[in-house]
């Protein structure tokens, strides 16, 4: 019964069922999406996969988001395309429990559909996005963790299923024709880990976007799947599960009561998860000597730094010498310089030319980071060493669960990301009509405008 | 080193290094292929997914098998289109070890690329499947059988990647971009066996051909993915496997020495493979009659009918009274009564009218099968029993890999398909063009004409 179990709570749920809090979540999630997917668009690999498919684009009714109205495409491609781009800078939203990235295979299917079917309002697309999101993190608890550890991506794995679901609550389907749109969805099983490292990662949810948008077409038209596509014997779960029994009987139970968008995080800074407590450490003190009148500069002149980190951030992100963006990305040195000096460690403190800076290779040398085992993986603490000694330790780092980031960090993120490209207030006008997305009559005025 | 030696092999086969075995089993996969797909596509299946999809068509290249021009559409969705009609009736190809059906998911890729693409010469087609089928059968030997066990659809788990070698294969990829290609083809993992019996059964097959070639084409553009995918610790075999050692080394050893292609099947009857023996003992027995100048429905008067069956005849098909077609398919009684009544079973036979028609019932009615142990799958013994008793015992059944269809049985059963939607001589001649098939200089010239 849980595939239609699935489906009845999908269907049923009103946007006047949402607790003021999961409104806001579900905001806060297509805010962040919208802001990654801007700025991942002009990625290359974004762009390879642009030029591969260009040939096959259909009839255009669907907005690539960052090109401003001036790219649109038809919905399946515009799928594709945005989840690559909402995921390609790995700087995308994390339900941190089963480390699913929700929005961008749902988001990107559902805004692409929106626009293509027309009349879409900012309540509607939150409502369908919120059942997205609930149903590709339950299914994906469900066969968590050894779903991920047999080397799933489990993004996109879960990810059709969450944008079928999405698509299919806005098309309005009967329940049957969303159990059979859940089952075409969870026959199109795609993202292998093994993938980490190249341009098909971020394929995986954009893949997944437009494998669930598919599946809820074609079941629109009355094509059909198993009604018990995600507990047979040889259904969904138990083919990936990967060892061990799936349990969605549990976590279905829990649709509606606990809301898995609610426990959606967000990432402040633009590299691995592991680095982010001691660059949390490092910009507040900078913000410290800031408060205090004092120069970032000066203050580092001639100093040793040194930061107790968990043995992950030694392991995974101690590049000691980054020679470009990507490779600051898997340096610890070059984040914690940057929040030293610049106090920010946004997209443009990972552009080339500052990783190259002499400045901050002056400082990002003169810093040691000393694994601990005692030191928890959210944990740092970071030292300036000189006649006195200026020490910050951080307990949670900012975009954990207990330090979320605020909407004003948001705002910064995404206007940080936006502004590498729009120019003078287009950014922060961007901005400001993506939080308002709740109360658009249309929500694809808002996709042609970014 | 599994995914580079397949990549290697693939792009270094000549046609002129494929022995005639080989060119002559390529051609009759394609033959049948191209019947079964034009038979197919009237399908309310294919229908209900070229209603959902057509609003999404980009430029019109490549066509519609069964359409004959008149249904063109871009690459990607005649993949689709093409890939589900092909094995919607179950009448497609196997090779008998794996149970995958190889040529749909290869040619449905490769006939919309060389179509899209232009100027791809019959030879050049056939060299391209070949190398897909080899691909798809060999990583499917190396999982099998606990990746079918486990549930999944071998046919489309392994034919994104036969698509995708064979599509890189004709664009003429360097050996590391159809490493690429073959690892986006491998993370795109589509298929359960929970979904047999419902249409999803079918786009299994489509969406494999439609992921294979989108992996070609992103990779055709630089699109990268690991080079190791197939053989990785988190990579596609390990991954699908479903429990066991994957054997990649031992299968890819063959390639070129053991011909996969050569040890395709192709199915007689448009119905369960289990009841095969049966209906050909009982063609067989009307053949004896005719060719005695007797009238089969004189012999078979009042007489009564056992056949002994292995008991996966009963478990699978004992419809007693099957109400149409379909359930026809599961009836090994209708099947015995139009090969005793008519000397035929193909899909003719099983047109809703027949399986109504109060003649064959009254045959049917007089049928009994009875379950032997000792009966092997391939086997069956077929008694009329009278004043005297006719008994046909067939060892190894038509379309088995001891007493393969020949060439002049296939065209019967192409001509049999095709005829049920062109008539006059519309059906012979499309017979003929596909056989010449190896001599075109442009592939596409043959895809528009049928």
């Amino acid at each position: 019964m849980a595939t239609q179990k699935l489906a009845g709570w999908a269907l049923s749920l009103k946007y006047s069922d949402l607790p003021q809090s999961v409104r806001h979540a579900a905001l806060r999630s297509t805010y962040n999406y919208l802001g990654c997917a801007i700025y991942g668009s002009a990625h290359p690999a974004v762009t390879k996969a642009h030029n591969a498919l260009e040939p096959f684009f259909g009839k255009s009714t669907s907005s690539l988001l960052g090109h401003r109205g001036s790219g649109r495409v038809d919905a399946q491609h515009a799928a594709l395309l945005n989840g690559i781009a909402s995921h390609v800078h790995d700087y995308d939203d994390t339900h941190l429990e089963t480390i699913i990235h929700p929005t961008g295979p749902v988001a990107s299917a559902l805004l692409a559909f929106a626009e293509y079917r027309g009349s879409t309002s900012g309540e509607d697309f939150l409502l369908a996005l919120t059942v997205g999101i609930e149903a590709e993190c339950k299914v994906g608890l469900a066969v968590w963790p050894s779903h991920y550890d047999i080397g799933w991506h489990i993004t996109s794995t879960v990810g059709s299923i969450g944008a079928a679901v999405a698509v299919g609550k806005l098309m309005g389907l009967g329940r049957e024709a969303l159990q059979h749109a859940i089952g075409i969805a969870a026959v199109q099983v795609t993202g292998l880990r093994e993938m980490f490292g190249s341009d098909t990662k971020s394929f995986h949810p954009g893949r997944a976007a437009q494998s669930g948008l598919l599946a809820a077409l074609l079941a629109e038209k009355g094509y059909t799947s198993s009604l018990e596509a995600l507990e047979a014997k040889r259904g969904w779960a138990n083919v990936v599960v990967g060892g061990g029994q799936p349990q969605l009987d549990k976590y279905l139970a829990e649709l509606g009561s606990v809301w898995e968008i609610e426990k959606n995080a967000f990432k402040p800074f633009p590299c691995g998860i592991v680095c982010h407590p001691v660059i949390d450490a490092c910009i507040k003190i900078h913000n410290t000597w800031k408060v205090r009148g004092k120069d970032p500069k000066l203050e580092l002149q001639d100093k040793k730094v040194d930061a107790r980190v968990h043995p992950l951030v030694i392991e995974l992100t101690s590049k000691r010498l980054p020679r470009d963006g990507l490779e600051g990305k898997f340096s610890v040195y070059h984040g914690a310089a940057v929040g030293l000096l610049l106090g920010k460690a946004g997209p443009a403190q990972y552009e080339d030319e500052i990783v190259r800076d002499a400045a901050i290779i002056k400082v990002r040398d003169s810093i040691e980071a000393i694994s601990h085992q005692d030191i928890r993986s959210n944990e740092a603490v970071v030292r300036v060493l000189g006649d006195e000694i200026l020490e910050m330790r951080v307990e949670h780092a900012i975009g954990s669960v207990e330090v979320p980031m605020s909407d004003k960090q948001l705002t910064e993120k995404f206007i940080d990301q936006v502004s590498l490209f729009w120019k003078g207030s287009a950014a922060s006008e961007a901005s400001k009509r993506c939080w308002q997305l709740a109360s658009l009559q249309d929500i694809a005025d808002l996709a042609r405008a970014i």
